[in-house]
């Protein structure tokens, strides 16, 4: 049946905006903003590896389409780089380039999901895994993991948090370390339990390694050196070397796999941009990206630490965010009413439901803004928190 | 049901490679390979509009995520751009910025299309969009337009051609004009008459138009004036300012329809470039974009002529196609051979059938290459055909 004006209901039923349900509020407010609501960094990508720096001259034709799978040279300088990083020899046919890793994660969910399809997603999770799952139809699933009353303490209790929730219909796993919101990195026997249980049941393990470079405590694990055939990794430049707006990412996976993803990436975006993939691999070959990300590393380990503090909270292990539980400042009004509270000082968090269920939880990113800023933002929250 | 290590087999039916089958071929060649297969400009993009141009010093944060939607400026500035040209006063609102042309239509596609819904195709097609609803699950629907033996002659025979194919599962059409690959433009009394009956049977009309700077006989005609409420018409910098790897074009609609769409895009590649968009911001505001389309205009025009009088087929009205069907040379091998033929002399020309249902047709760009180039396949095309 025709449905114009309509759109599909299925689309019509997601909820539109992702992390700035109270950004009107800001109208009336003439102060400072502090953004600390998304996950960006107040850095500049290295010198050498910036837009200004790719000529003409020297790339002809850089403004034209690349291969759909990307770069041949890029794909060759990431097999390179994530061979060595974690371990497992890889190939450029094993290297998919993507729009960022939010297209990297949407091929694989397309491509590995019918409609009906369920996907397990270790919660609380990135709200677009949630997002992309039900743009093709899928159901995604939220195991509480990393917050809230059901958090897992062991490998095993791990595992049995997935394997409650699986269902007929379930056709993969999504794992997150280190971890958007909760600041966690996951221990490496939870992870070999967790990929050794995905095989067991015959399902899909997606990787969203995307914070590889920040970690702060403990180690980052590779999850696809557990089981190669199995695990699809997600990585990106965007958050290793502050290249969020290029839209360049990465899946690495088994070749015959990432061919049937590459249609879902052809069809939705068809490439990443090229300059961008330029950029990338300037990053990669000059080195400038790693000392970019060794820098980063510090600084914000640092300002995790001086967060962390000011609200009381744990110190984060590894990514970028804060994810406290602010269920003792709230009012009648629940958790809109603190939102709004903070957007009457300018300072903007992101709603703990857009991360799963989690109705009395915010997210904070410590790097979003400058750092004297983010801590400004923080003495606000930890004011307006008692803390 | 577990389906490791397979993929969901609506995506492992679609085909994968979409313009390149024959290119395995071209190992064996180590002359001059002519790439007149993909759809692409030799032109480098307007001076002040290149990577190059964009500095840290003047855009500050210019590598950072921009809104799903787009940066506020390019909105502002397309709209005013597009409502100038189509003569439908246009609100930003009724903009948004995509990834590209190829993200704009997928995002439509995406958020319209149920899986299982029929949208009917203006053929033969740009591949992609056969693809894009495939990739949605949702069936695409050929309706022979502009080649082969059923092609309408009339505006009452070009709604016939789209009624006789409407079934219960319809709830859209795509037009497509100038048109990839048959090189015509679309009437405007045909336009009228297809949108009208589209009003009739309420279904929603997508109109691709990303190649209306290049019309070199008639006229354009905007369809969205006709039922802006109906109409969601993709646009893209890619095409009118030799811009296609910068993954930057926009669709125009109603602001609360793209309110749905960009659900979609913001869960497949969350948002446009945005150094993309300052380069698109440029052409526009400078008037070197459109300085620009009007010299690739003319040089469009001269090369469609040459290359339509090598092959003795009818000019080119607009685009940057000619479509030649080449039945008359093909062998007992088909149109493969006919193709390998091609590659045996560093030729790439795509295949009818990525098109629709043209067994003996082959798509063939005119601007994809350097012009003595393209006019040097032309001569090996005309050879080949015996023309």
């Amino acid at each position: 049946m025709p449905r114009f004006p309509a759109s599909s209901p299925a689309i019509a039923a997601m909820s539109g905006s992702v992390y700035s349900s109270v950004a009107e509020r800001l109208r009336s407010w003439s102060g400072e903003v502090i953004p600390l609501n998304i996950g960006d960094t107040w850095m500049e990508p290295p010198e050498g590896c910036r837009m200004e720096d790719l000529t003409v001259a020297e790339h002809p034709g850089m403004h034209r389409y690349s291969p759909p799978a990307g770069l041949k040279e890029l794909r060759r300088a990431v097999a390179t780089h994530i061979g060595a990083r974690s371990g497992l020899a890889t190939s450029p046919d094993e290297v998919m380039i993507s729009a960022g890793a939010t297209a990297a994660l949407s091929t694989a969910v397309g491509a590995l999901l019918d409609p009906g399809d369920e996907m397990l997603i270790m919660a609380p999770y990135w709200p677009l895994i949630a997002g992309m799952c039900q743009a093709f139809r899928g159901t995604p699933v939220p195991v509480p993991f990393f917050a809230g009353p059901e958090v897992p303490t062991s490998a095993e209790e791990a595992v049995d948090a997935f394997r409650r929730r699986r269902t007929e219909r379930t056709v993969a796993i999504y794992l997150n370390t280190p971890h958007n919101p909760s600041g966690r990195v996951l221990p490496r026997e939870w992870a070999e339990a967790l990929v050794a249980w995905a095989a067991e049941e015959d399902l899909w393990v997606i990787s969203d390694e995307v914070y590889d470079e920040f970690v702060y405590a403990g180690e980052h694990v590779h999850l696809r050196p557990l089981d190669p055939a199995r695990v699809i990794t997600a990585q990106s430049f965007s958050k290793a070397y502050g290249m969020t707006g290029n839209r360049c990412g990465y899946l690495v996976g088994p070749a015959a796999t990432l061919a049937e993803l590459k249609k879902i990436g052809t069809h939705t975006y068809y490439c990443a941009p090229t300059p961008s993939q330029l950029a990338a691999l300037r990053a990669l070959e000059s080195g400038a990206g790693a000392d970019w990300a060794a820098h980063a590393r510090q600084r914000y380990a640092e300002l995790g630490r001086a967060a962390a503090a000011k609200l009381g909270e744990p110190v984060p292990a590894g990514s970028t965010f804060l994810f406290p539980d602010v269920s003792p400042q709230l009012d009648e009004r629940g958790l809109v009413g603190f939102l709004e509270r903070c957007a009457d000082r300018g300072l903007l968090v992101a709603p703990g439901p857009s991360f799963g269920p989690y109705p009395t939880h915010v997210r904070v990113c410590f790097t979003a803004a400058p750092p004297e800023q983010v801590l400004r933002g923080f003495d606000i929250l930890a004011e307006l928190l008692g803390r």
